[in-house]
């Protein structure tokens, strides 16, 4: 197995507030208005919103219908845009779960729920500098 | 926010089981031995194992105990691909979820279970070609 991920599935309820919460924070996709599935470009990945029970379905699990052990973090240049990213994110329908704070780890980080619950850390972590294009490399 | 995703992190319930069980499957982690976190460098991204109980006190969420909603996958260049990779998968200690089928949108795929129960979709889909370093660019 190639050290690689090609997509990550969101289960949602509705997959047009869902891909409108994220249009909100910036994102854009292809995909057609009104279509079940949305489908993101993510560097050299593929983040797609889709059908929760459709994606349990396919992926041979039962729901818990809660939070499973995933979470994504979304990582920026400074203290001040982890607020400004949580404030956008507050703005576009999201719920802050954390409020950011200085960390253990020696960042600064808080996060939000998507309109599912689905958690994003928006992390400052001054020991992981991201590239120009945000990219996030491992010394 | 940028369209990226600077880390990818699931919650385990043993570290070192865990990542034993992705380095079989053939990834590396520049993470010491015994530490109670390991990271693998995924493209621009990172991929990390940590504690289940701390990855949701840190995102801010109440732990369902089972799946949450989120579903990886990661495609290969064939259908004998998917067999193999899920062969793999399962003599690393996975747990088959989906025995590969034609899926209703064309391509072929099964799913594993991580040692945790995290699922991974193993697909090959003729409409999204994977590039030479494995990535998936939509059209």
């Amino acid at each position: 197995m190639e050290q690689r991920i090609s997509l990550i599935t969101l289960g949602v309820g509705d997959v047009a507030r869902s891909r409108a919460f994220y249009e909100a924070l910036g994102w854009k996709t292809g995909a057609d208005t009104g279509t079940e599935i949305a489908f993101f470009q993510v560097g050299q990945m593929v983040f797609s919103l889709w059908g929760r029970e459709l994606l349990a379905g396919e992926s041979g699990v039962e729901d818990s219908g809660g939070w499973g052990g995933v979470t994504l973090a979304y990582n920026v240049r400074s203290p001040e845009e982890v607020d400004a990213v949580l404030a956008d994110a507050e703005a576009a329908g999201g719920t802050i779960a954390k409020s950011p704070e200085e960390m253990f780890w020696g960042g600064y980080a808080g996060a939000f729920l998507d309109p599912d619950g689905h958690p994003w850390q928006v992390a400052h972590n001054p020991s992981w500098p991201l590239g120009e294009d945000g990219a996030v490399a491992l010394v």
